[in-house]
């Protein structure tokens, strides 16, 4: 599986396929400075974990090109990288990467080194990001017995990431090894992640898969028609606690009281040992237009108020097992999550 | 609270509100045959377990009336009905009415007395829909404390029945008793009929209420914010497995997890002791184009599969209490239903 065009650095502007237009139009936009790019990562052209925080790496790169070298230099870079942090407050990897970033700027020397500086870290993130990749592939194809149909929940893809995924990885990988029949996705409301990316994905890459209503899963995994669930995350708390797109908690409930194993595959870069349990996680709300309209037709009356989070937390006890890239991680969690993060650079 | 104006019978056709264009606009259909009928219950111009059974018990009078007397009226009137029977296959309202109004054609002796003695059968039905409505409104609130949030699912309300509803009418009453501060309508994929019906009605009935996804239910319920789940059913088996709208069952396994009560509301005509289990129910699946589009917007691409069932069936060991007019059942089920039931003719 070669990495899907998620995003790509062009020598001045980031590339991103457009993800509000699948599966309609693959469409691309260049984002040249921070302000574009900001506004893509908030209305989800790009999203999922990972990716979004590569293209804020990236958005660094951007920054520094952007603003003029002079007595303001600094205050104008680290200004442009505060925009970049308050675009989403759930996925952890957003904060690493512009953190890495902070402090790659520090050990340079004027505007020309810190951006070279900045554009080989953001190369090296994104590098770092498909060997996860593959390494999560490889380590949760293991866990899947043959002849499996798996279910999984919006979309920790290629698209999700620097372009092989996180839960996708492990699908990908299991189904180059024949051990996959059939992908069950559940469509993701409110935006349809599931429908709109991951059954892209998924037939791109000649994998059978059927979309369903995200409340029917429960019944598909009563009936015994699931061998795993396979999710991504946002967030991977000390504890082993997990942030997901919502509606993860309740398939976790449904997979735990059905003995249908629960596997999050998730990179170190989303893990935060600076939350201790999921509760400490701040769940993004977004906005009402989600739930009240599809295109030209109104589906909420005046007058009905909403509420739309945008991820839940699934507690390490109704998780199997979390697959990052350098192991598999069963609960109890917590011991586990900080021997893996032991000598990680990145979490220093 | 009055009857809403779901359906209603105008001398020679019976009158729908079109739900399909709820909430945006409020359309009538007059259906003067029973093909237009049965084409507006299949495609839910009118849906809702009791309101499709009542609605075929008009469609018996349009049937006698649409047919010529002479040698072939009967064959020609059973089939009509046959046409009725086969529109929709898990709400078993449906059957029950229609089997009613077979046995009263069986006692006509002409064509005249038929369509006399079907509309006052048709009338009778929708007389006791609404008292059975009134008291499961009673029984139902009588079960919520002060101060109550209640969470329920799809469109169990004056829509759903012949103008007062199922959860509905327990939210109905307990509101009036000043024992609602507000409810949460989950949106109901795929047709949305939280969104665009429960939020429609309760508005309309001046009751404060938020719509969310589907999935976000059960984050809602762990985090303690919901005093009681209140849904309705579209067959309730000997044994008190109940299945209702796909999305039930997950919520119920959320409310059993987190110690949340999970009321199902249903008169009497949702019950069949003919079934003995929940296994035993038909569930209805329904087509790709409704997770594929809305309205011009394609979700799917081209070549993903589907699974949408319309129905999803709860154990009665995950209810609380069943709430039919005669009175609150609590399981284990089975006897106490087959008490209920005894004497109550309609079932003999």
């Amino acid at each position: 599986m070669d990495p899907l065009p998620t995003l790509k650095w062009k020598g001045d502007s980031l590339r991103l396929l457009d993800q509000r237009e699948l599966p309609c139009n693959e469409v691309y936009i260049d984002c040249r400075d921070v302000n574009s790019l900001a506004g893509a990562i908030r209305t989800l052209a790009v999203r999922g974990a990972p990716a979004i925080g590569i293209a804020a790496a990236y958005g660094a790169v951007l920054a520094a090109i952007t603003t003029d070298s002079g007595p303001d230099f600094i205050e104008g870079f680290q200004a442009k990288l505060d925009k970049l942090s308050g675009t989403r407050p759930t996925a952890v990897n957003l904060f690493h990467c512009i953190e890495i970033q902070r402090e790659v700027f520090r050990k340079t020397g004027n505007r020309e080194d810190a951006i070279k500086a900045l554009l080989e870290s953001a190369d090296d993130l994104l590098a770092q990001d498909l060997d996860a990749s593959r390494s999560m592939g490889r380590l949760g194809a293991e866990l899947l017995k043959p002849d499996s149909t798996v279910l999984t929940h919006c979309n920790a893809g290629g698209l999700a990431t620097a372009g092989l995924g996180t839960a996708l990885a492990v699908i990908y990988e299991a189904w180059d090894r024949g051990l996959i029949r059939k992908v069950y996705a559940d469509e993701t409301r409110p935006l349809l992640q599931g429908s709109r990316l991951t059954s892209w994905e998924l037939i791109r890459a000649g994998i059978p898969v059927d979309v369903l209503p995200d409340s029917a899963a429960a019944s598909l995994i009563r009936d015994g028609r699931i061998d795993a669930v396979i999710v991504g995350s946002d967030r991977v708390a000390a504890n082993g606690d997990i942030a997901n797109k919502i509606g993860t908690y309740p398939l976790a409930l449904a997979a735990l009281k059905h003995g249908v194993p629960f596997y999050v595959v998730a990179p170190l870069s989303t893990f935060d040992l600076s939350t201790n349990t999921g509760s400490e996680i701040i769940i993004e709300q977004r906005s009402r237009v989600e739930l009240s309209s599809y295109g030209e037709r109104q589906l909420l009356p005046e007058g009905a108020g909403y509420w739309n989070p945008a991820f839940d937390v699934t507690p390490a006890a109704a998780i199997t097992a979390i697959i990052c890239e350098k192991g598999v991680i069963s609960p109890p969690c917590e011991k586990t999550v900080r021997n893996m993060l032991d000598g990680v650079d990145m979490f220093l």
